[in-house]
């Protein structure tokens, strides 16, 4: 396989989408929705090919679960798919509008970004999802799944490619690399004569490989490292509810609670309400020697005491770090310094405490007296989720359709030269 | 010298930054432009070093001249510095604000970036300028100017830590890697603990090296390959002009003309007009075959037949490629293929092949009749330039001050639970 060759062809068909209006892009992704149904016997031959592999290659029954489909699943897909027919189209708007001095008009206008090279875990509906988000956008899609689904995606990308001839549009605009060769990762990152933008959605092990990699701009997030604070003036019952809510609805994804941070005015009160109910969630704590005194005190069954590096880590389960702090300062201070700036959040009734934690923590997402899980592209309206950035640059937090496209200045005049 | 150490020292100083109000900024600046006059002499003096070095070295006139500074050019500097004070601060802007259906109040607030790491040529007004305008925005910067203005550099970067430290800032918002060492470069652009955004200044090497090494995002751009396509339908006189004021006005900038493309139709009414006043520029053409043979004829006096990748370079002076093409279609094609997406323009009475050109062009800056050279931060009102991306993410264009910004989500709720 050629990688030059299909970023050359992905070049391509990004010219023909890019022109496209809204509802022929829409009857295209229709078309996907009904052939995921209508060939869901093959789709799912396919899946159980990779399910028996992974069986055998031992993949723990988490793992096996996000490989697997089901005809429900692929109805809830191809209903995804269809909701992103429902979505506002930003290509096309035009911004900032205005006539110069010198009778220049200029303005913006919304366009594709053009080709995204897309690098995710062993989770098929990824390869819909993406699909349905870059077609929508007007984007063409070099995509490069977990090996252990190979088989579904090759099935899936067909099933995608077909629907695109369908429609009369041209199949490479979704092109997948086939080859479990991990050169072919590195190759993709470094195609920057045809791709613009690289997305990568996985551990932080895959987000370093791509920022030392990569010579195209990456999107690089998904990693929370989350933090509550709890002051001195909060509602402990209700924070107590926040707590669980952040660490126990769904451990397991980027926007769980990773570290509570205590006033110590409020500990030895707080820490016999929560270890309560955590208990009740078997969560497992990793104290700090003053807030592991008291959790021993109080008998919490999971409890272990913090060694260094426990205030780095994404726990994606069960487990939450607790930490006694003076003041509000040093909770920013450890927020600074741990936080992966994905979503933080103050528990406060204390009016300035509450501004000052918005206007210093920099995280993509800072809450007043909310759960950190709320950082997700559907809760925060924008209909779909492309990634949660947690850099600086192009996009912050949940990333929608419009996060998939740029802009071109647009100049009209009339014969004008630069004076 | 310990990168590390700037870098922990940079991020330390921007939070402070981050805080500030408009005018301590603005009031900071002042005291930058009022030190670049008081201490005059001294800057002068380092620079006498460095032009004389550059003298010895034998450094072409132009290198010289970008180099030197004069008591007239640290006036029009320090002017600059003042005008920065007058432009609109896009820090604490809050846009998007909403009330989701659970009670949770979101919306965007626009912050700084961080920290900026810096890279650029022997251009010590440069130092100043991106000073400046990271000021402006709240941002700490790393700079690193060319070796060849190390001391003229070194002294500007002193005034503006006293400038800092008069104003109660602290002065480790704004510092310079004084090392020649290159290692240095290498090592800011993965020094992504603490840098958030990287800026080249300088050619396509500098810009590819960075592509290349850094971990921390970069904003390509700055190289333009230019064209502009005449269509049959254009006006010729005035096609003329427009032609001659993109690539004689300003050659050595990026946004200079380098190639014309000239529909056949006309290409033979046309190419004796402009022969005539490309011969009064001395512009050097390099003409394919078909171009090539009419301006023979014409006997065009700095004549040569275009070599495979002439079509494929940034000229930076009195050279223009010259290429007939059959129609519109071709023309878009090897734009494509040649363009630095930096700045393209049609010339055209033909409302269709113009509305044509605007969409299938992606370059930042698309025209219709008008000069490329327009595409620049002052002329497009954004009063400050801080470079022009060619990229696809996070800008396009010249960017200005809000382009040295991002924003966070800010979610405000009444100990707000996910369901």
């Amino acid at each position: 396989m050629q990688l030059e060759q299909l970023g050359q062809q992905a070049q391509q068909a990004s010219y023909v989408l890019s022109q496209l209006g809204t509802q022929q892009k829409n009857a295209a992704l229709q078309i996907i929705a009904d052939q995921i149904i209508a060939q869901q016997s093959l789709i799912l031959k396919a899946n159980a090919i990779d399910i028996a592999a992974g069986e055998k290659a031992g993949l723990a029954p988490s793992l096996l679960d996000r490989l697997l489909l089901t005809g429900e699943r692929l109805e809830a897909i191809a209903a995804d798919v269809r909701m992103v027919t429902q979505l506002e189209d930003p290509v096309g708007q035009e911004f900032e509008g205005k006539v110069l001095e010198n009778g220049l008009r200029l303005s913006k206008r919304r366009i594709p970004v053009g080709v995204l090279g897309v690098i995710y875990e062993a989770r098929p509906n990824v390869t819909i999802d993406i699909a349905a988000l870059a077609l929508k956008t007007g984007n063409a899609a070099i995509l490069r799944g977990g090996k252990e689904t190979l088989n579904s995606n090759l099935v899936l990308v067909k099933v995608i490619q077909e629907a695109l001839n369908k429609a009369g549009l041209p199949e490479t605009a979704i092109q997948y690399i086939e080859s479990p060769d991990r050169a072919y990762v590195t190759e993709l990152l470094k195609l920057d004569q045809y791709v613009d933008m690289i997305i990568p959605r996985g551990g932080a092990g895959l987000h370093r490989l791509c920022k030392e990699q990569a010579t195209i701009p990456v999107i690089t997030g998904g990693i929370g490292i989350c933090h509550v604070f709890v002051d001195s003036s909060a509602k402990l019952d209700k924070a107590v509810d926040i707590i669980e809510n952040a660490k126990v609805q769904r451990p397991s994804v980027c926007n769980a609670l990773d570290t509570i941070l205590l006033h110590r005015d409020v500990a030895e009160t707080l820490l016999p309400l929560l270890a309560k109910r955590l208990t009740a969630s078997s969560v497992n704590l990793k104290a700090d020697p003053e807030s592991f005194e008291i959790l021993q005190q109080l008998g919490y069954p999971l409890l272990e005491a913090a060694k260094e590096n426990d205030f780095d880590m994404e726990w994606m389960g069960l487990t939450l770090g607790v930490k006694i702090v003076d003041d509000l300062a040093p909770a920013i201070a450890h927020i600074r310094a741990h936080s992966t700036q994905h979503s933080d959040s103050i528990l406060t009734e204390d009016w300035s405490r509450a501004n000052r934690f918005i206007s210093e923590v920099n995280s993509a997402a800072v809450y007043v007296n909310a759960s950190t899980r709320f950082t997700d592209g559907s809760q925060f309206g924008l209909g779909a989720e492309v990634a949660v950035s947690t850099q600086k640059l192009h996009a912050r937090g949940p990333m929608g359709l419009k996060e998939l496209t740029t802009y071109k200045w647009i100049g009209l005049g009339d014969y004008l030269i630069r004076e």
